[in-house]
C-alpha cells in the first residue's frame, strides 16, 4: 500500500482448530495496510475467505500459501520483524523499524515458534510483554508501523463501500459511491 | 487502569465456536489496559482462561459474566462506544472520547449486534470501515484511547514476568524481579 512492501506470514496453522484465528490475521493484514499475507497451504478456508472478502472491498492485496515458511523466512531479503511476548516493547523498537524502507516481513506466530526464527528475526517485537492475542499484536504493530495512515487507505476494485455513519449501517455499491 | 474505568462488553458468544476470540477479546481488553470484561454467562470456558491468565501475569483486572448484556447496555452509567465497521473512522472520534472521565464501556460484538446498541451508544466507532477483527478493532482502540501509555502499565500481584529480551525468552518469578 505504501511505499514500502509489507508482508504478514501466519506461522504455524491447525487445520479447523486455527481456521478463524488465521482468517483473523489475515483480514486485519489488509486492513491495516499490509500488502500481502502468506499462510500455511493447509489453510485453504482462511485463504478463500480473504480472497473473497477482497473480491468485495478492493484492494490491492494479496493472499499466498507456502508449505515451507521457514524458507521464507530464511531466505527473505529484507528485514523481519517477528512479534513474541518475549520480544523488546514495540514503542522502543517502532522508530528504528520505520528508519528504512526496505521490504518487510512481520511474523506471526500461532503455536510454539522455532527457535530459528527469533534469531532470523531483526526485531523480536512485543505488543506489551502479557499473553494475549495475535491478531491484537499484529493491529497494534501496523497502527503504529505506519503511523495511522493505513485508515485513510483508498481501496481499489471494489463492488461495494461502507459509508460511515454515526447509526446504523450503510454500504454501497462503488459505482454509486464515487 | 487509569484514572477513568474501562468495560470491554463482549456481546453475544456462540460456546464451542467462539471460545477463541471470546478469549482473545478478554486477553486484548486486560494488556492494553481496560479494567474489567463482561462476557456472556455462556462463556465460562473463556472467563476460566483470561481469570487464570491474570492469576499468573497479574492484575488489577475483573472477569465478569451476565444473562443480560443488553440490561447492561441499556443502564450504564457513563459513555458507550460500540465497535463496529459502519461506525465512524476512530481517528475522527476519538478526541472527543479522551475528552471526558466518565466511565466508559466499549461493546464489541460478535455476531449480528441488535439496533438498541447503535442506537444507545454515543459512539458507533469503525477501525476502518473494512471487515477484519474485532479483536484487531478493540486493540487499535483501546491503544489509541490510552495514547500508548497503557503499554507502559506495571502488573501487580502476577507470580512471574517476562523480561523483554532481544532474542529468546525469559520469564521469572516475580520476587526474582523486583
Amino acid at each position: 500500500m505504501f511505499e514500502r512492501e509489507v508482508t504478514v506470514l501466519r506461522l504455524g496453522h491447525r487445520p479447523g482448530r486455527d481456521d478463524r484465528m488465521t482468517t483473523h490475521v489475515g483480514l486485519t493484514a489488509r486492513a491495516l495496510g499490509a500488502d500481502r499475507v502468506v499462510l500455511s497451504t493447509d489453510a485453504s478456508h482462511s485463504r478463500d475467505t480473504i480472497t473473497d472478502i477482497t473480491d468485495r472491498f478492493g484492494g490491492p492485496f494479496t493472499v499466498e500459501t507456502t508449505d515451507n515458511p521457514k524458507r521464507l523466512v530464511s531466505s527473505f531479503e529484507g528485514t523481519i520483524a517477528h512479534l513474541t511476548m518475549y520480544g523488546l516493547p514495540v514503542q522502543s523498537v517502532e522508530d528504528d523499524l520505520r528508519a528504512t524502507t526496505d521490504p518487510l516481513l512481520v511474523v506471526v506466530g500461532a503455536e510454539k515458534v522455532p527457535f530459528d526464527v527469533y534469531d532470523r528475526a531483526d526485531f523480536n517485537v512485543a505488543v506489551t510483554n502479557q499473553p494475549h492475542s495475535e491478531v491484537a499484536g499484529l493491529a497494534v504493530f501496523l497502527d503504529r508501523l505506519f503511523d495511522g495512515r493505513e485508515l485513510e487507505q483508498e481501496w481499489t476494485d471494489a463492488d461495494r463501500r461502507v459509508i460511515p455513519k454515526e447509526t446504523g449501517k450503510k454500504v454501497v455499491p462503488t459505482s454509486d459511491a464515487e
